[in-house]
């Protein structure tokens, strides 16, 4: 079939599905669905979809789903290696002036990390190269934010969270809730993490080494910072030279969020932070932007 | 966010995300995969698709999955809603010059209908009103293709498979395999099928009514017909004047595969054919594509 039969088909087809949505209530809902059938037949014209791939996609899909538990989202997983979640996240972030980028949550976020004072360790065994995490909340222009909380979560010196390794670590190892002093300053204690692979045992797996592409994210830390009558930033830290610092298997990462850990041979200032000599360090600042006023701040 | 901004971001995205898929071995897999990124990218970007509507999305696809059973698929049911399902069938067939159009299978064909006589009925209760169904398969210069198989399916007078209702036909009943004569003609007696609803207490049912859609499908009977050297041809005859011809909610119609069903008077010619009178009638010639040669055959 060439390419101009596929064309008018297309055509034809979208439009009849897309009409078929025109007593929709919702009109949001509607340009969703018009905009999703276009795009859904644009796609399947495009490549001259056959009966064979239709069934391969339904098969994916359905077994997508059924891969899907309490503690386990495939779709997300697929959402992620797609690039779609990271899309989402960049359209509905601000970026640019100097604020920290947002960047995806991820699936091990916890909605209770535990509640920590500042400069507490969060890494149960110590295992790992020692760190010190570190920096400074901010407004836009630059002025301390201070009892902004700062959420952190981490994979361990193995790439593993805590919530892999069920029984190896007391819940919230390698996780904290803190909260930056008048300065607008937190820090704590930590270890270097360990790049680590998404779950390649489902669908999404097999996707990827049918595509050989590997799984793997580069190390980072995750932060979730938020203050009142500022807007919320979900983002990592990235470890510079980690290996797949360029090819994130979720597509996760932006510049401005990557930083050296340099190691400090300092025992006295070791000795001061409570870590082993040699260790190492970053700083990671945190710049949000306000909180647009009016209803919209309630949906955040 | 204006509308430049949003191009651009998803320009960007949809490359980054496709060049993950150089390293595709199978070229077909990868073209399929890049423009299935371009699109969803472009459908992403295009509505500004919000993080709790993406969400939404997720929680949508997996409900999908998980309503999947080994007798039931939403994710065919949500492709058929979509047109999807419709468009890959049209893509993949055959049409024009005469041919037989195809339409979907729909998720009611077994892999063996009951082999029977020329002229059988198919009813086993005969509720309903009596309706005798013939045509002639043809190839596209109108010579009789004997020996052909004519695979049929329908709803009752209450618009049911026999699948959908264990127990109270014996399994196969409105349903035959036949095999035209030497002058290609097919015969058999039935009843007049009831438009009926697609399954709608799933999340494609929930679609649905968001969207103020009714989940009817107008009348019909399925045909599979199938003869050595020929190209097999899934269609339906649809029942004219039938409510929601004009709405499917699957888009399977096709105004050449619409037939009336004449009320026939003739006491003579029911006792001939073995039905009441006085009974509907329609006649559906099939017209068969010849197999293109070679090994394509075998994919058919």
């Amino acid at each position: 079939m060439d390419q101009r039969d596929t064309d008018t088909l297309t055509a034809g087809s979208a439009e009849v599905v897309s009409a078929s949505f025109d007593r929709t209530a919702d009109p949001r809902l509607r340009r969703i669905l018009v905009s999703l059938v276009e795009h859904l037949h644009g796609f399947v014209s495009e490549v001259g979809l056959t009966e064979s791939e239709w069934a391969t996609a339904i098969r994916f899909l359905t077994d997508t789903g059924k891969t899907c538990t309490d503690t386990r989202q495939e779709f997300i997983l697929l959402s992620d290696v797609l690039g779609v979640s990271m899309l989402v996240e960049t359209i509905n972030n601000p970026s640019g002036g100097g604020l920290t980028s947002s960047t995806v949550e991820g699936p091990f976020h916890l909605v209770d990390s535990p509640p920590r004072e500042l400069g507490a360790a969060i890494s149960e065994d110590g295992q790992g190269e020692p760190c010190l995490v570190s920096g400074r909340v901010t407004d836009p222009d630059g002025r301390a934010v201070p009892g902004a909380t700062v959420d952190v979560w981490q994979a361990d010196a193995h790439g593993f969270y805590d919530v892999q390794q069920p029984g190896m670590y007391q819940e919230g190892t390698l996780r904290g809730l803190f909260r930056t002093g008048d300065d607008g300053e937190y820090w704590f204690r930590s270890v270097v993490p360990r790049f680590y692979p998404v779950p390649v045992d489902g669908p999404v797996g097999a996707l990827l080494r049918a595509t050989s592409r590997h799984p793997y994210r580069p190390a980072h830390i995750h932060l979730q910072v938020d203050a009142p009558g500022m807007r919320t930033v979900t983002t990592h830290v990235f470890v510079d030279h980690t290996p797949y610092l360029a090819s994130d298997a979720v597509f996760g990462v932006k510049e401005d969020l990557v930083r050296e850990f340099p190691v400090v041979d300092d025992a006295a200032r070791a000795a001061r932070v409570g870590l082993h000599n040699p260790f190492r360090a970053v700083r990671f600042d945190v710049v949000l932007a306000a909180e647009p006023a009016g209803p919209a701040s309630a949906v955040g």
